[in-house]
């Protein structure tokens, strides 16, 4: 147990934007909304997993939709209590703590806004360990927890309430009513009792996004890049350097879906990397070859500064670093692959673990 | 005060068709649907507006989408009393009615489905006196009435509940979900008291309809045509007589559109009369001159029997009569033709009565 403050939100931000890999919003207006709430209400208690009781329940929040739309409609700040509020209304005692969906820029930061506004704890856990882009693709909808009841609000006033037959309705309904919102909204889902938390839960996720932040900025503090830093504690690999020369971007169906092209610099001179993403980095191909793919993780970085680079962020002419890092195992078994492996993704491909690929 | 019976079913199915002008739903299936509610549970008890109390409350039922969807994707029956429950959840006290949102074949008969299975009463009214394709075209929300809080239902048992700043956030969410719940789907919504509902109900609409389809079922039983006595019942106006040369539908965001092409015989030969419709008819034109227009209504007839034929069963090479009806005042009023007129569906044209226009 320890509670986060302000330095913890410039440290939580930037590293969750690193396993958000390209997607999980904004670290920028995430921070800034923490920091409104933590200056307000005082710092956040961080829980371990292990310090809920079985029958004591955690509400995650969340935003869902294109990162991109937020940052234009911005929220007016009550939608992430007020769902975690609806959702609590199902629950015949309250709930003890929110928790993270997914590490991104955003989705590390709306649970500990949620948090410190309700001055409830924040578990030190996610549902991904990475950023992901629909719904049922977390550990918990793995692990057999219904997402319904689950709340959508947007920043007009408007709420609506899902009660589904399967995860994947929730997907498909939520999905279309986000993108009637303006693309985006607060959600609150996936309420679940301590004895399920403890089944399904990615322990750890928040201290890890604080611990590569805190790197990303001492290194900032000694003119250094952060990239080595960040690989150390990853397990990571360095994938590419060089130079993006294309970016194309899409809204189809309520995702920011693209590719971005890089030409290879230095030790990659020669060489060309393409990378698909749909909301997050799916796949990344050197000369068209798998180099590493979902559900492991890829994030951009930075060439001078090893600062992570979201998707909405990517501009013709940077220089960076691409990194890849491994997944969370449970995304490596039978269930996990199939709601997030390469084919699902519809990529013709069987996965490959980025230890055997970037390393071999 | 009456009793609707196995009868009254007949009747009131077709009867709100001629009144649904062209849409409100199938007559076929809410008619099946009410029988088997009738002779499980008994017939239903209809009140006047006036015998609920002020402090009472009542919830309408209906059904909302593209008629030609429901026809494929059949209800599972328990959707209709899902929805007024959830609604009802919203009351300090039980609701004493239900009550239909509009005339149509499906539309008229859904709540009186509800009431059966509930054993509750029907109002006799509406909130249009005709059908309208949008959830803000109604008396009620002309008079100030939330249409929220509202469900939408599907036949695999999702359910969505709304909560919205306005009645065209309503529509707006409610369309997504019933889009992607199939394109249609059962709602519950407009829950209002006695006093709002005696402000703004349009009284007598069921009694109306089982009067219209009681003379069409007796002109059939006489082997004569029923329009005479359907235009003397609603003041109605003969409008054209001709054969179906063409029609176009598309499904598009969630309605049904389409214009239809008919080529006058016998007192109209020579001339042709173009309709356009969404989900219900909007508007009618001979030779290019507007004969009738939104809100008053439009219908077209059987020619042989004088039976109402909906847009999703209009086919070439019918013949047929084409009648038009004044529609209630409150939707002649500047607030009404606001919601409902010719230029909230984007005609170039100011509201001329069909009193003027078929008249003179």
């Amino acid at each position: 147990m320890r509670y986060l403050d302000l330095d913890d939100m410039e440290y939580l931000a930037i590293g969750a934007a690193v396993l958000g890999t390209g997607g999980g919003g904004d670290p920028y207006l995430g921070k800034l909304m923490a920091k409104q709430a933590i200056k307000e209400k005082g710092p956040v208690k961080l829980i371990e997993v292990e310090e809920v009781a079985d029958d004591d329940w955690v509400i995650p929040t969340a935003m869902m939709g294109a990162p991109t739309a937020m940052l234009e409609k911005l929220p007016n700040g009550s939608e992430p209590e007020s769902c975690f509020k609806t959702v609590q209304g199902f629950l015949d005692k309250p709930a003890v703590a929110t928790i993270s969906l997914e590490a991104g820029g955003l989705n590390s930061t709306i649970p500990l806004y949620t948090a410190a506004r309700l001055q409830l704890p924040l578990v030190d856990a996610d549902g991904m360990g990475r950023a992901f882009p629909e719904i049922p693709m977390v550990s918990f909808s793995i692990n057999g927890v219904p997402a319904s009841p689950m709340v959508c609000a947007d920043e007009k006033g408007n709420k609506v309430l899902l009660n589904t037959v399967d995860n994947t309705w929730v997907e498909t309904l939520s999905r279309v009513v986000t993108v009637a919102m303006g693309l985006s909204s607060m959600i609150g889902l996936y309420m679940m009792n301590g004895e399920t938390l403890k089944r399904s839960a990615i322990r750890g996720t928040i201290s890890l996004c604080i611990e590569i932040g805190k790197a990303i900025i001492e290194a900032h503090k000694r003119n250094v890049s952060a990239m080595d830093a960040i690989l150390k504690i990853t397990d990571g690999y360095q994938l590419f350097e060089g130079k993006l020369v294309d970016v194309q971007r899409e809204l189809s169906t309520g995702f920011v879906r693209g590719k971005a092209k890089f030409e290879g610099l230095e030790s990659n001179k020669g060489q060309m990397f393409e990378m698909d993403f749909q909301n997050e980095n799916l796949i990344g191909f050197i000369d068209g070859e798998p180099i590493t793919m979902v559900p492991d993780l890829i994030t951009v970085l930075d060439y001078e500064s090893g600062s992570p680079i979201t998707t909405e962020s990517l501009r013709y002419g940077q220089r960076v670093f691409i990194i890849g890092m491994p997944c969370a195992p449970i995304w490596r078994t039978e269930k996990g692959l199939k709601q997030v492996g390469p084919r699902y993704f519809k990529y013709d491909l069987d996965y490959v673990p980025i230890e055997k690929l970037a390393a071999g």
